[in-house]
């Protein structure tokens, strides 16, 4: 049967819309810059740069490829913890590869916001993957997603439409 | 004109579907159990309910009643500030009523993830007017909306349908 004007077929409930509209968004399309500091800054250093940048996280690179990621909480702990802050370099405290989970550039958002809430994290550091010189594989950081991302998505898809 | 079966005008896009739909939640439907300790507590102990509940922030009560809200953020900056922690009550660090952006259960989570972003914080109290003795109005703590919160709803829209 010929559609008429002003009319579609749906098939679909309301829902459906909903979710292929979410979808189809792409983890490239809505990322924002990532905060890098190598692993031999200092925790204070890192604090401070938390404080400037406003984060929640910062990712931490060795030689330009991830190799850690610090949270705010991971920082708290630390500062309340006796480490001589000034002197203990980040590395010590992060979170370490290959621990760290990640998301890249092609991932839809959905399975992004869903490593979120699964892993209980505040943010996902974007990765693409590099071949290191002695043929082995490492992750550039080009971006990152918070929960901040998914809740601006959410308000935007709320006053669409 | 008469609807065909199978057909139904609409005359929306599939994104004003999806904004009905999420201005239909209210913040009662999602509200999470809030954390409240009282403003003489000491910092440390206020960091100790942060990572025993896990939650980025505490709201802070005296006799009951909605005073101030203290983030990860705030313990941090003061975590590094040379307080003595344990015995500097909670209350000298907090976000201070009428300060506090606070919502309410009819309220929608759409109005409510508005605030999260425009207020640039992670987390609402959920409050209920009250009259005290006196005749004047105070908030009583009810609920949490946070940043996860809506992440979380955001992943159920995203699968559902």
């Amino acid at each position: 049967a010929r559609p008429k004007v002003g009319y579609f077929y749906t098939g679909k409930t309301s829902l459906s819309f909903i979710s292929e509209k979410i979808q189809q968004i792409k983890v490239a399309d809505r990322k924002s810059l990532p905060v890098v500091i190598d692993e031999e800054t200092s925790i204070y250093d890192g604090i401070v740069t938390l404080f400037l940048e406003d984060v929640s996280s910062i990712f931490v690179t060795s030689k330009g490829c991830l190799v850690g990621v610090v949270s705010r909480k991971d920082f708290l702990k630390n500062a309340i913890g006796g480490l001589n802050l000034s002197k203990t370099p980040i590395g010590v405290i992060m979170t370490r590869m290959p621990n760290v989970i990640v998301t890249t550039p092609d991932e839809s958002i959905l399975d992004a916001a869903m490593k979120l809430i699964e892993h209980e994290i505040d943010s996902l550091p974007v990765v693409e993957e590099i071949t290191l010189e002695d043929g082995s594989l490492a992750y550039k950081v080009v971006g990152r997603i918070t929960k901040t991302t998914i809740t601006r998505l959410f308000v935007e898809l709320g006053n669409d439409g």
